[in-house]
This record gives structure tokens, C-alpha cells and sequence, in this order.
């Protein structure tokens, strides 16, 4: 019975903090985990800056309430769901991921909280658990199912890995040649097809 | 961070194979795991059956085709989406439950697969796992998700068992009798009130 597991930012919408840095201007938030591997690292930075300029959560909501799936996201995952079962993996917050998830039909999300305090300042941030992505497809093929996972980027490749079948969808150049395993894709209908192939029944 | 486990039949979609009863007159297809707790030796008895009569599945599935979710059931699971992750166990088929998962808007669904030969007919079937409802529920608390759960039968008990907290939704007199230390609820609003009284943030 297969199982697919999606990455969310670079897959089926664009980069949340990439889309927060054009919104406000502030050119250090572009970096992201492309960058920084080190997710920990990357996010006690990025809650640094929106603290120097004030940002509260809902200034940060009302930015990601303006964004929309990638073209063709939403059409892709509604087939999918269709066909299988299907379960987003991220290392986004379901504070931020709210309004993209109402947008793609409420999907099933894994990923972490953040911490408010009573101003609405973004004080922290709760990871549900370390490489979480790989557990969960290690959670997912001990429920007996045959897992497929597609992703873009480094903190994809250790669910890629875990999984029967790994795909990457429009990766960066850097990890097409660090991880040249796993196929490249890069339109939804072949990405499509290739779980089609890929799948167990 | 919360994630609720639904049971699908008598929940929130009628007794399938009760549906089937009515529609094809049937009436030995109305057992269902409150009559015979043990699943296999109730499924061998009802593909039997079905087999007897010369039911294929495309039979069975333009029958299922014509039950809708119970009233209320479609707003309550799409309120609960937006607030927590939900994930409906259930003992039935993929091939049984797809037109009534497109009625409720594609959730995930966790069940087992039929087995069916070049006529169409339902040949045996291929349970996922044993317990799944149980495994399921302590997978997603290995995750690190503070788990709800609610169900109305003898094969949801074991998942409300293993959850941080189970509710019994319109379940029989047995079942309420037999397991006290569930709170039992009939209405979506107050099943809803306890799951948000119960929920860890």
C-alpha cells in the first residue's frame, strides 16, 4: 500500500522566508537551509532579525497570507491524494504553514511550533523531534507501508534515503551532485508518473 | 502538538456493509465488528457471501457510491483539519472508501487493500497490519504528537487505549458498558469541545 511523503517549501509552495524577506526588504532572511545546513543555526538567526526589526508573528502571517502554491501545486497534490496516501514533511511552523494549508485543501502536515509570547513576539521555536522527516518514513514502512518521498534540498535527503523510493524535485545544482542517487524532476506530471512507475500496486 | 485519530464508520460515513445490506437486500451482510469482534473470521464470512450472490466489486462500489457522510460529519472533520492534523484509521478497503474520502475532501486514511482478480471479483483481501489502529497511534506519539482519538467500536478501543486520550463517539450500550474510562459523546460540537479541552496547546 504506498505512501507518499512531500516536502512542502520549494515543492509545493515557494520558500516561506524568501517570500518574508521580498515582502519586508530585509535581503538577510533570504538565506535558507540551501545555504545554512545547520537548521538550528539558520532559525536562531532568522528569529535574531525579526526581533531587531519588530516583526511580530502576525506581521509574519499577514506576509505568508499573500503567498500562493507554485503553479500547478495544487492540481498535483489533489491528484496524488487522490490516488494514495499522502502526508506533507516540513521544517516549517504550523503557525506560518496555516494559510498555504487552507489553500491546498488541508493536507496532513508534520512539522514544528513556534513560541509566542502575549505582544505576538516570535520568542522560539519547538522542533517536534531531530530529523524528523526520516523518522517519519521510518514510522510510515513500519505501518507497512511503501513510502515514497519527494523533496528539494539537503533537509530532504536523509527522508529520501529512508525511503523505498527517493525523488528530488527541482533541486539546487549542489545537491543534484552531492546526492546523484536520487532522479531529478522537475514537472509535477513527471513527478507524477514517476511515483506511478515507482509504486507497489 | 496535537494529531487526532478518527475512526470512519459510525463516525463520521454510515456502517458500510450495512449500506450494502440495505442496498442489495442482503440482509446476513449487516454483521459488522459489534456483532463478530474477531475481523477476519466476520470478512471471510461476508466475501462468502458476496461470492454466493455474484457481487463483484464494481457492484459494491457503485452501491458505496450512493452513501454520503453522516450530516454533520463533512463540516466537523473540515473545522478539525484546520486546528489539528487528523489522520482516519479504519478497518475498511481503499477500494471501499475512495468515493466517500472524495465526499470528505481527501483526508489520509489509514486501512487495508482488497484483492481482486481479472473479473472483478473481491478474491480475499490484504490487512495492513494487525492492530493497525493501535500501531498507528503509538507511531504518531513516537513522533512526538500528543495523540487524541475517538471511535465507536469494539476494534477502536485498542486505539483509545494506546492514545493520550480517547473518546467513544454514538457508540452501543456494549461498548460504552464494557469500557467506562471513555467519556462517551453523541454530538460533533461537544466531541469537538473535548478535543479541545483535551489538546496540549
Amino acid at each position: 500500500m504506498d505512501f507518499i511523503c512531500l516536502d512542502l517549501e520549494g515543492v509545493l509552495v515557494p520558500e516561506i522566508w524568501i517570500g518574508v524577506a521580498e515582502r519586508t526588504g530585509i535581503e538577510a532572511l533570504r538565506a535558507t537551509t540551501r545555504d545554512i545546513p545547520d537548521y538550528r543555526q539558520l532559525m536562531d538567526r532568522r528569529l535574531g532579525i525579526l526581533d531587531q526589526h519588530g516583526l511580530t508573528l502576525n506581521d509574519i502571517q499577514e506576509t505568508i497570507g499573500a503567498l500562493t502554491p507554485l503553479a500547478g501545486a495544487a492540481g498535483f497534490l489533489e491528484t496524488l491524494r487522490g490516488r494514495y496516501q499522502v502526508v506533507i514533511l516540513s521544517d516549517t511552523f504550523y503557525e506560518f504553514a496555516a494559510p498555504l494549508m487552507r489553500r491546498l485543501k488541508l493536507p496532513t502536515l508534520f512539522c514544528h511550533r513556534l513560541e509566542i509570547d502575549g505582544d505576538g513576539r516570535i520568542t522560539g521555536y519547538r522542533l517536534r523531534m531531530a530529523d524528523h522527516k526520516r523518522q517519519a518514513v521510518r514510522a510510515f514502512k513500519s505501518l507497512n507501508f511503501h513510502v515514497m518521498a519527494a523533496g528539494d534540498s539537503y533537509n530532504d535527503t536523509s527522508m529520501l534515503t529512508e525511503a523505498d523510493r527517493g525523488f528530488l524535485f527541482r533541486p539546487p545544482e549542489n545537491v543534484i551532485a552531492e546526492f546523484p542517487q536520487f532522479p531529478v524532476l522537475t514537472e509535477y506530471d513527471d513527478l507524477l508518473a514517476a511515483f506511478e512507475q515507482a509504486a507497489s500496486t
